[in-house]
């Protein structure tokens, strides 16, 4: 695609409002835009990893068997009151009344959902066991949003929810999406540490949390760098040692295994998953009929990851002091040409052949079109941070070997032009 | 994929809630459920339809050098009180205030916030022309939600918005979008109607409706069978009528060409283009800078296109006594096999290897692995519309032929299997 075309509004100075190196830098790269605290635009460049993301999600989720569907943003409050959870989560719920008189609500999670769901379209444990799962927008008031897509009011998620008969049908699932979600997160070029954590409002005895280290993560996990054990410092401890001025902090970190201090690394969730067992089938009166005709509360998990969110956790951990560094496969694009002069006709031409070379070979290329110095077009080339890219300027003219950059190391390597394209398609895939 | 895998919840009953043709079948087949009046969960098979269409409408509009991006669905109100348009449509939009009190609505269109973002990131004529679009959820407060998909308070929309230095690429703009509408709705077995219309609420001087003929649509247009002219009904008249009890109905509806009675025609709006011109950059002073250096307000388009109301509009077109009828491009699956006895192995190795066989061959094939009856199948397989179907049973194991079914009319052919899968793969594509 043509820059001019795709809308890629980078900026040279850091904007004020950003609090955080991934916020700056998504940004910078012209990647999202604030509309208010909490609410962003995927500008294209944004979109596009958001995609990449979502498809390596989709793939992964499909591989453990999971059925993808869409539940709606509305709920009415009512579903939400037979779980008693419209007092756990009332404040981050959006409220109002609509014009017929109901009480809706914007929904932050889907366990009623879906529950609800299934309650009123399954029946038999022949239909078990079955694994649904979306990714969609979810709506929380958060009374401070901060970091940009890392806490705000309108994300994206992928929630999944399995359904079983029983404890083992459960253990099974759990720990196929908690492999999946090994995957998930190496794919996109992200280191996370697994904890084992608290379930919190979402009920269950087990669930464990998926962890990216960061500087700017507002969750503490420990870590014994002998044995490797981690472990998940609670919100609770975490905020009375914030209110207590860190006087706590030294105490009662210590590895239980080895008996010495564990370290403490600042992290941000992007993923959970929970052995919800029968709390909402229970509640909601979800059952089905087992083999003997006895009917029983479905035994459920619930599993999401923070799709937007991880946009910004790839970037806060793959960057540099020029700007992003994607990891191949959630990278917009996998390589730019940098046409130098705009204005020369042999220039474009040699531009344009491999352009149409390498997109037909079914890469993603990102030309760059504008009529600009060759300064500006390698500074926001850094930017973006596209894993690969190629100059092409007049002294390339005629010449048999063409300059390939990666953004990574910033290494240039000479490859014969004719052999280029084939190249270039092995580097990338 | 598996039946069982999916999600696939059919109904043999007719579902009282249901006030369309398209929404029963939505509803008997499983793609969609309802979770309140004017909010649906797209099940897994209606995801599929809205993924095959999205797929679509995005093709036509890169081709179109559109560029995706994706909008919040959370607006602060003062944005829309610039151009006076909270007044307009403040019946229809959600609203309320969030624990900071800002005033927020949920976005039912998004001119203000695509106009904002272009006002703040766009600044010379060097960067136009520029088309955005995004597919993207949209929220309504619907007095009366009605028929399924057709009349939701929370659909999804395909808005795409043009940006030009003049009116003359505007109108270049403009007839790029007229055509991909005629590809796109075409590519999805839809019948349409183009009139012009009333720009209404959204502004501008020039806009054209596309209109997909149905009993139940709400829109009337006057269709001259000698020369082809169509004329839109005005929504007011229609209701002057509907108040008048039809006593007016007949009056003025004469062919301006060849003075003849006009018929009238009940329709389904499933997109709209305007020609906006200079009605929100003018409010919101998003001005660009042209060659001289003079700043001038923005030209600009806007393209709608109800993407969650065409899955309706499509059945509501492509249906028989028996159930839906999927055109090929938008089918949830291409082909579905049907083994009659899954208890018996023979039968199920033979219906397991063409499975795998049109699979690897990037065929969507869905397997009826429930244990069924093959009266239940053959009825389910009729209900969800799937194009082509395979019967596999205790007869046909050592056959040398297969019988391949088609959904629309109901005729079968005998093809050597060993030819099957090059056969099938080739009727589909």
């Amino acid at each position: 695609m043509f820059w001019t075309k795709v809308f890629i509004p980078t900026i040279k100075e850091t904007p004020k409002e950003a609090e955080s190196l991934s916020h700056q830098l998504l940004l910078r790269a012209g990647f999202v835009r604030m509309l208010m605290a909490g609410a962003y635009i995927y500008l294209p460049m944004g979109l596009r990893v958001l995609e990449k993301i979502q498809g390596i999600v989709r793939q992964e989720m499909n591989a453990c068997g999971a059925s993808e569907l869409l539940l709606p943003a509305l709920h009415p409050l009512e579903l939400w009151q037979k779980t008693g959870r419209d007092k756990d989560l009332g404040q981050v719920m959006f409220q109002f009344q609509d014009r017929r008189g109901r009480k809706v609500t914007l929904g932050p999670t889907h366990e009623e959902v879906i529950t609800d769901l299934l309650k009123n379209n399954l029946s038999s444990y022949r239909q078990l066991p079955l694994v649904l799962y979306q990714i969609q927008t979810k709506f929380r008031d958060e009374i401070r949003p901060r970091f940009g897509l890392i806490r705000a009011c309108e994300f994206i998620m992928k929630d999944a929810y399995s359904f079983d008969q029983d404890q083992a049908g459960l253990d099974k699932n759990y720990k196929l999406m908690y492999e999946a979600y090994q995957r998930i997160f190496s794919r996109c070029g992200l280191k996370t540490l697994i904890t084992e954590a608290d379930s919190g409002v979402m009920g269950g005895k087990v669930s464990h949390e998926f962890m990216a280290p960061s500087p700017l993560g507002e969750d503490i996990v420990l870590f014994c760098s002998t044995c490797k054990l981690t472990r998940a410092l609670s919100r609770e401890k975490i905020e009375n040692e914030a209110g207590s001025r860190h006087a706590e902090k030294e105490t009662n970190n210590s590895c239980p295994n080895c008996h010495l201090e564990m370290a403490r690394i600042n992290t941000i969730e992007v993923g959970h998953i929970f052995k919800l067992d029968t709390k909402y089938s229970q509640a909601m009166q979800a059952n089905f009929s087992d083999s003997s005709g006895q009917l029983k509360p479905l035994v459920m998990g619930c599993y999401g990851i923070g799709v937007s969110r991880l946009i910004s956790a790839i970037i806060e951990q793959n960057n540099d002091t020029d700007g992003i560094i994607w990891p191949g496969q959630v990278a917009p694009f996998g390589i730019i040409i940098l046409p130098l002069d705009v204005t020369n006709q042999e220039v474009m031409q040699a531009a344009n052949s491999l352009y149409q070379e390498l997109k037909a070979n079914g890469l993603d290329v990102l030309f760059d079109d504008r009529d600009e110095r060759a300064g500006v077009k390698f500074k926001d080339a850094d930017l973006i941070g596209v894993p690969a890219s190629i100059v092409i300027g007049k002294k390339s003219i005629g010449e048999k070997n063409i300059e390939l950059r990666i953004r990574k190391d910033k290494s240039i390597q000479l490859i014969p032009r004719e052999n280029a394209v084939k190249f270039i398609t092995k580097l990338l895939s």
